[in-house]
């Protein structure tokens, strides 16, 4: 039958298919088990997959049909001297990348900017979000449900305290959208990201409030899911730029005329001609925000220190700003939704801890020193992209460290 | 003297950090001295750093300073079955994640959508684009350059394809905003994602360009800048998710009530009433796109098989369709721009390589059927995740597979 | 001189041309002047623009230059049923409109939505914001008035009770950007928009603020500005969509299956397939919202009762949903940010007050009931539009009553 | 019966309400019988509605239940000097508003503009477009009708020549989405705004489109929509603001230090940091565009010359570019999608007829000369009032043009 002829129909359903073996055991017998029947199923070596230094055993909440692992080779950038709320003195940045060019043109916009005395940097505020959808029948219910919740912020947090020691509700805010609310969970989660403490927390709550029965009327309740895309979880958007998530966080530098002319071969009027440009580019193609290349490094950093690769999507959004003084330019660099921590994910695997330690990125504290570097180092890296950009640097560094030459 | 009292004088120039050493040298000895060296500096033991199956030698394009690697674990999800332009059969795919539960979700989804005859994709369109900006002393000027260069179309095409055998120009399209000129160029570049040659073949055409008297009065021209963001290149941008950038791709399937109350635990309307909540959240939380997780398998397959780790910010838009039918749910994943590559980039290290073999991705034609495949489990995976959040299942499971359980 | 050759030249002052005469007096007689002076500078007969039924001498705070005034017809649409908090019973809204169509596309509308029961309606919140920026020579700077500004928020109500008897400030929050704080000043303002009462309180609120030396170290302040667009004001933003600005108003209704065929020509299966068509392209080329025509109501009922016509463009984004439900639909529309009021304004002008008396918008509560009616009509047109376009019969209504017919 | 008791449950339909009188009757004594009938229903004098100018038997394409108009106050800004493409010296602008300091603040941005050369404008492009949407049964069959509709194309003008002989086809481009195909239609349209010319003519395609067999499978084909929204229309869109729908014209100018100082009461460097602010807010907020109060003026000349208003939704988007030059300040002024027109809709109603005629906009090339001076004024506009809000001006003139005043 064809797949196009009547989709509408029922068709009997298919037999599964053949399935990955040994599922939902962590050790490293399952693990090769696993990588012999790929073997056999697709018939290619994966030979560099055989052997790993990851712990099969210690995978249990990162990972489901383990087979091996990737490598993503990591570059050194800086030094980059900080003067921030959260770090202090000469910082070197590990990146995990293969993109020729970055690593390099990340270290020039350092010494540039710490030769100027460094870069300020502050992690302006922390929270995480998951936002609850309670469906009603009609809007006359959602909107009621919305003007009682909050009396009840105190029940909520006491449930949630139940839940995790780390995760602290700090406000709920709901959104009535016809006869729907959107209820927004902020919560504080320490050094964790805290994506899935606070996905739990707030499942409980709900089960909490959908057991008040003079707060939900269950003949007017007609659904409730977890998340409804407002807290902005694995996508990016405005209200997240906004409003942040994650945590917020600002750079900033000066850099003096001589600086930009001796390191980043270019002078203060073209580099702030050339930000003008790229700027308003930004406003035309209707870009999340407004900068070069933030995203080199967040994911960068983020996969050197296991954090959710994934969130690279949401975290990359940043502002970079930058004006002309009398002696050379002003910068600042803000990312407004850093989902970043220094425990949970992947911040225990071996190599991605040691990284963190080489940031001084581990205890209490941390992820908002992490933040802050990976802020430092964005504003570098941009200060350095847009002045090989305006001093046509930027296609002869990535011809020479790149992989593309012209074939003439 | 405080940072703050006079940013705006110039101060004596700081000198420059300790540098990582044997700057340039693509060997695993300067591999070796350089990870030494980092000991020293930061004190840290960095043991895992030592190994790794990376050749030095052959990083040459993808990294500078390079100390080593870290390991992501990989995950196979699937199968899932493809009915596709580039694929079909069935499909096992790796992921290399930290995120516990996506593997097994995605599998899931992959189930439900495998036993209801399979997905369909397409690769609409494959594009790369580069857009440099001319300043010119005033908009007349400005405008004049956007009526006259298309006639230079052939030109530069011929210009192009001395620089690269792979990128061919298909199209040139000037946007006049105030006194300059953003000119994209829109390239196919084969299997390759091909930022790198797309921006090498802009630079010499642009080079080309700034030549011809006829054409560029350099009394009115001021600056000239290689990119001013309305490329959307490393930028989450309406612009790319409404014209694409890279591959679009789309991919459907239909999936009848009694595949959905078995696999997905829930119901055809659950599940649409699901969707209304999530896609409404959407527009009212400002996403770019509309979906529920797909960066979650786009970060996954871009890292397990060597793509720019970067390009997740941008490639992860997509935009995410479930209908009601008589018998069930007719769903769609379309995602208006994967960056992505099977030649060029990381797609050459070892277990990169390895793994795009395993899905068939290699040889002409290879990108497509990448591309056609994220989407497909991007389907599956939102499919399962809405599923889960409506049936109460998602945070069960994110509680047995993730690292988040309640205290109690 | 050629504007071309060198427009970075200064180049000596013209004169300034021939002004407008009688500037500052607002009598009927300056109008006369001012308007023969136009016959005569510009040669037209401006016949018409002889007689208005305005008052000059009343107009001291809506215009300059006064000339005379445009006609926009009015036309008479409904009844339409509310069931709203602030709106009970039939309205019949003034819609002022050169748009053909639109009156008898919401009289439809409204039909079939009484029939059913009518619409419930509910003005969710009222506020009015102005945000100022501060910007200092440094982000640290920035940072710490962000940290100390709350703790003077009762400061800043004494202030500005001062200055209006009808704003009241309810909430200041700050923004760090860089070196410079947005800080937005949030406001409830009774029944008036409140745009112009908001920017005179923010201004002598921040005039305090400049004030206090333990606040603001003077060396250290840059610049100040009333105004850094984070406010929304007259600017279509997704701040605005998600947080509000002026009243946020939710409508809803449910049509039973009869009453789709009967009134709307068409049944609830086609008029969901609709919907889904336009919310899924409203993702895809970006549209700030989601709805097939909210501009219509906003700008009509607007123009009718003397808001300011230029916040039809921050106030016409609306969110439209719709769900098939096992009787027909379930219909609901949020309207976001409607800058209305029934005092302030063009509201004291004749006929625009007459209008708001037809809708009993005029007293305290109004500018909500007045929220309310927009978002009921807007309900109300956006499913006579989509059933319109689904059922073939958009055109055929648009080619009788709109100027468009086929030249054949 | 509660209205939230059962809202799925079908309820008795409500007779419908009385309806306004003489439906379809375009006469004076129809409008008359219709006042005195909405006089008796709300108790409403509507004394000040009694008169107009207005002909009923002109406005069959206009309005229907036609009882009355309002009055807006017209005053006249300028004289702006032009050096456009379409508009070459000195312009006054009639400002339909109601919002004191509008029409004098556009003045003095005028004094400034002309003393220091004028303004030089280019209406860079003209389109209207329209989207249907074809939705198949599965994406397969959708991509199929993208890739075959292009070879239609002249059989699609033939078509649409028959329809009318003012709009003409130049392109169609399809976007898949799942498995519906939005069809893009961009016409020129003369000096028509051209939406609803260009709706019939679209309209006509599809029938011609939806009657090819060899085209449209109807097995395949589960519905048809006249626009998907993806056009633009009626909604303020990213798409639009990067594609351009109706003209895109801009305008831009150099300012001397001289006359910054003299006219504005500001200098260069506190004009551009003004401007630095409220980019990078409008940045943070999520505007659409980025300018300061380019709504006022499109509001304002829409208003007073007979465009649909409701447009000023989509058209008020616009960028505004400053840079600090050497001798002071160069800036422009992008409005990317202006629907106006100057036939058709409300442009023949006698005063807004007058108002085009007294800026020279009749006749051939009319339409772009609009969009020229409205882009010119904006600049204007926006120049004086971020001058104004450096200076502390902008709220001493509300305070004094404006109707709200401090109460102390």
């Amino acid at each position: 039958m064809s797949l196009r002829e009547d989709p509408r129909e029922a068709r009997p359903f298919r037999s599964a298919g053949r399935y990955v073996p040994a599922r939902g055991i962590y050790t490293e017998s399952a693990r090769l088990q696993r990588l012999d029947w790929v073997r056999s199923v697709t018939g290619t070596g994966l030979r560099s997959m055989q052997h790993t230094q990851l712990d099969a055993e210690r995978l249990t909440g990162n990972i489901e049909g383990f087979v091996g692992s990737v490598e993503i080779p990591v570059g050194l950038a800086g030094p980059l001297l900080f003067c921030g709320e959260n770090v202090q003195g000469e910082i070197y940045a590990p990146m995990a990348t293969t993109e020729g060019a970055l690593v390099s043109s990340a270290t020039r916009g350092s010494l540039a900017v710490s030769m100027a005395g460094g870069v300020s940097t502050c992690a302006v505020s922390q929270s995480m979000t998951r936002a609850p959808v309670f469906a009603f029948s009609r809007m006359s219910a959602a909107s009621l449900f919305a003007l009682t919740i909050s009396q009840y912020f105190n029940d909520l947090r006491t449930v949630i305290r139940q839940v995790s020691k780390h995760a602290e509700l700090i406000s709920i805010e709901p959104a009535v959208l016809g006869r729907t609310v959107h209820l927004k969970f902020t919560y504080t989660t320490g050094d964790a990201a805290g994506q899935n403490m606070t996905t739990a927390c707030t499942w409980h709550a709900c089960q909490w409030i959908l057991q008040q029965d003079h707060l939900i009327d269950s003949q007017e309740l007609d659904s409730f899911i977890i998340e409804g895309n407002t807290s902005g979880d694995k996508k990016a958007s405005f209200q997240s730029m906004t409003e942040g998530r994650g945590i917020r966080v600002t750079a900033d530098c000066v850099l003096p005329e001589g600086i930009i002319k001796r390191v980043l071969n270019t002078t203060p009027d073209e580099l702030t001609a050339g930000y003008h440009h790229i700027a308003s580019g930004a406003v035309h193609g209707g870009v999340l925000g407004s900068n070069a290349n933030a995203a080199n490094i967040v994911a960068a950093i983020f996969t050197a220190t296991g954090q959710d690769i994934a969130c690279v999507h949401e975290s990359s959004v940043g502002q970079f700003i930058l004006e002309r003084t009398p002696v050379g330019v002003y910068a600042s660099m803000t990312l407004p939704g850093l989902a970043v921590g220094t425990v949970g994910g992947g911040t225990h695997l071996p190599a991605q801890r040691e990284l963190l330690e080489v940031m001084g990125c581990t205890g209490k504290g941390s992820a908002a020193r992490l933040a802050e570097v990976i802020a430092g180092f964005a504003l570098a890296l941009d200060l350095s992209t847009v002045s090989a950009a305006v001093s046509g640097h930027f296609v002869s560094a990535h011809e020479r460290l790149g992989r593309n030459r012209p074939t003439r």
